[in-house]
């Protein structure tokens, strides 16, 4: 069999991972070769390939990005799409194709599996590890550990200072990263998107903590919002001049807490370091039994399938249910976290 | 509530984090009150006790080893051992006991539990991970990170170097550190001691690496050991001056390889390192949820259990399961390490 | 003797190593006993002291922050602050002071030496880095490594991704932190106060740099700025409702780049991740023989120095000349990092 | 100009920041160009050339090893060596040469200058910082951050295990790592090749750390001896089957330990650790520095010299004085940090 690999969405370690033990599995065991599309679905679209085998591979387990290049090309908001995607497999004789990427990458794999008969197996990829038919996704693992690392140093100031501490996080959508860290890091409030946070609330909290002659820290996921109505800075302010959406949710926490408290904050905002680098052990050991996984999918002929962590087997679940909901922090492990705010 | 905590065995990261979940939630949400017990079962067979409170495990989250101490004393190696711990529970009115340990400290929770009627939860420690009744321990996750880190140092010498590298991590009987450092670092050989290890092909995995001007790298668990027979270097030669024991294993296969094949090798034993210094993301979560959930059993009454993982969620599961029997590696899981070999 | 020490200023790497080094070698070799200050000058100026023997300085060396609590209280800001100080020292039985500071708090330690005759030694200390007599100060080489690591993380991100990257360090008025880390790091822009940038300039480095098919990433001291008249966003607009202060030079930067290239940015700011936790093994040796050798110019008698680093040799050094200017980055060594520049 | 540049020797993190400098600078700065020679003097010998250009250098920054490999090489052992070099110059077009590499290759260096007229600058690298010329050479702060953090995780098992904790690290002639990791680690006992050690002092600091509770940690660079004739274990006995080889000096520390105490130990041995993976930020400014200078000196015509730290500055120094004496650790340092043992 010949079968091509992409990557498309944000960056996540362990990507490079997937790709090793496919082709290693796939070269050595299978006898497969394979071809590498470049840059998410613009590769099969536009044709774009990369040459992958076990050369290619040499060296890549611990290297953070993918050395096939990711994209957030939409072959559906072509009309064609799925159809020039059908033309490039033939044209390079590729008999399968393994999608590793997010909702939107799976997505994409789950209806040209369906409507186009594609075949295709797909990997999941989030940072933010909000999909639902997995455990867990690699690159959670590293971002958590980076932040931990971050929140653990900031501990050193908290027993000293007198400034409300803010670390931002990433989690649009949902809130893992910035659960997992603040409670591995311990943290003393914790924001999350599944919640909208009550501002004296956390302003009680702040104080109440400055009353034990520690100062706070708080995690805030990038995607917190505040209860409706409940900030004294008022939004249309916020608004002028982009400057919210450029200081993000740490510098509206900043404001408030000020406005409120009069406490000054000191934000760390984390960005893109959460995401690149090397992978921890965890998502090496995940991204690398994914990619054997996936492809002894490809090999059993088991398209419109994605591998999942289900405790410690990786299964195989249906594409499209992969993509159905998005996993969100329920309601019995934030209460978890919470038992060590304040 | 009047509970007392102790913890049995060997170190292992994110036994405070346990602790401190536990005198968290115990204080905070349930009003309970706790005593310490000192060096494990030595503490409530002797009497000596530490005082727990909130103050006591501030700051430990991050921190290695255990505030309480630790010990393999076992009570029942006494012939009043059981009387004399009812006895200390009684004078300090001690309500029930979470003991935090492995095989062997839990399964003296299980004796005590079901022979002499103490109210025992138990959180399950190994930092080999092999206890059959839990998906992970913590203390695990830290380990395997750092054979992981020190693997991926040695990458650099083997791209320019003519020697064997080889690295020696924990585990007696169970080969998980070995296998998920291996791959998670990429090694070209595992050897661990579910697997005696043909000599002869770990000679010729050494010999096809050289090939490909790369040099090996080994990982082996100090508890893996050759087939019977096979060796070069006698066992009786070896036990001279009681060489073997102090060597290790990485100083028989330096032996052996340089015997067979004239190869030179250098040899990494990182012992204690692996069980010492604060715990990864993984394993402060992993920890502090036994301790949130070990309380839980508590104020439930549900003794005779212990925490146990089992995906991503936590559930009670018999004491006596937890040393039924080794968690060893399977052979399927060993398969997929072999993927990468030489 | 009774020696009396005391920490002052921001937080730092290494001053718990420095406290230890002075007390071991002062108790073990010459037998004197110590009296700790709390909280910088409040604590001679309030009479407010903490017991500091060899039981107290177990275990601190791998410790960031200071046991001894720190602030920024200025005796001379009172009128009777020198006299107030000498009391306390007298009503102690304290013989001599070690003052561990920066700028400021040597400052002090300076006047009260030659204006109030105090016997004091001073121990300098900041993260910055700016103080012109020593090479190195303790706690820099943490921040530049804390900074160099998520600039490492980010080239992950810089060799598939779109969007500027900037990273914000430490450095109100020197530049020490950004040149290092971000020499270290291999960044394309490095910004310091020294040199007021030319926007224009920035942006031609950025393009060029994606002309590479690779994303820059500038890293930037807190205290860098434009130059006057050169930016697109008036500084009026700005600081409206207090943003400017409130995002920082990053925002700015963000802003300013988005407004001529049309480049997104993400920034990632460090804050006080870079002064806290654990320091490197260069920051725990210089803490260390700083401290042997302020406990020796006390026992020498050699008050009104400081200890500072000269090449590999620790000398005294009057206190007045750490305090006589700021150390900057000077012209050549900025040059030095141009050459990676683009 | 036509610049080759070669590395030389043992690994040292590092090498790859300097190569990089010296093409940055050389190709953007001064525009000549460059040929790299493969493994040390091997290279030149045989005419053995890898491109070296700015895409060369590209992304190797962080990266450990050299990307032109490294051999040990003596071209003095050949009759006609220094005859070959200056063909394979010659015949390249090489105008000038900078040899990065420790006593051996900068002594052949040395001696092509002033024997054979070949214009070269030598850049200084040994991990064990036992060069003369120069305060610190690179790779020596990130093995001495390595042995450190792996003495930190011990410090865990100290507070609650009763073995001797023993580490092993590099240095056969200097005991600079031991030495610097040691003090910066909290090490109870330094062990350095400077000073044979009398194990009867050893025992007695060993007993004197257990009579407070802890373990004592042991760091031992592999090349340290016993004052001869003090040992209860004879060299005969452990010569035979080459075990005192293979085991070390660790080895024969528990041997002797374990014989006159009856303490068991229990070792680390770093190994190769010490010298892969990615360099501290302080190796890759000292490396980078190197570079830029010595491509500044080959542009200057300042052949025969070498590239030297002194205190902040890089200066250039005679490639004889490099290599003329090993520098070791004068008493005065090492009385600094006896006064930490026990």
């Amino acid at each position: 069999m010949r079968i091509g690999v992409l990557t498309g969405g944000g960056d996540c370690p362990g990507l490079n991972a997937v790709i090793r033990a496919i082709v290693r599995k796939g070269v050595g065991v299978y006898g497969h070769s394979f071809v590498g599309f470049r840059d998410g679905w613009r590769g099969p679209l536009e044709g774009d390939t990369v040459p992958l085998d076990v050369g290619a591979v040499r060296g890549i387990l611990p290297r953070g990005g993918t050395i096939l290049g990711s994209s957030r090309t939409n072959p559906y908001k072509l009309a064609d799409g799925a159809d020039r995607i059908r033309a490039t497999l033939a044209a390079h004789g590729v008999d399968a194709l393994i999608a590793i990427g997010g909702e939107d990458t799976l997505g994409v794999a789950s209806r040209l599996s369906e409507e186009a008969g594609v075949p295709v197996v797909g990997v999941p990829k989030t940072i933010d590890n909000d999909l639902a038919a997995t455990d867990y996704t690699f690159g959670f693992d590293t971002a958590v550990n980076i932040a931990m690392e971050a929140i653990d140093r900031l501990h050193t100031t908290a027993e000293s200072h007198h400034r409300v501490l803010i670390v931002e996080v990433m989690g649009r959508h949902a809130g893992w990263i910035a659960l997992h860290s603040g409670m591995a890091g311990g943290a003393n409030v914790i924001l999350i998107p599944e919640r909208p946070f009550d501002i004296d609330k956390v302003c009680a909290l702040v104080e109440s903590r400055f009353a034990t002659h520690y100062a706070p820290i708080i995690v805030v996921s990038e995607g917190a919002t505040p209860l409706a109505g409940t900030m004294v800075i008022k939004d249309g302010e916020l608004d002028a001049f982009g400057h919210v959406r450029l200081q993000g949710i740490s510098g509206v926490l900043e404001a408030e807490i000020k406005a409120r408290t009069g406490r000054e904050s000191r934000a760390t905002v984390l960005g893109h370091v959460q995401r690149g680098g090397t992978p921890t052990a965890f998502d090496r050991w995940l991204a690398t039994r994914f990619g054997l996984h996936a492809i002894d999918a490809v090999h059993d002929g088991a398209f419109g399938t994605m591998t999942a962590l289900r405790g410690t087997r990786i299964e195989r679940v249906p594409l499209r249910d992969a993509v159905r909901e998005l996993k969100l922090v329920p309601e019995e492990l934030y209460a978890e976290a919470e038992v060590f705010f304040g």
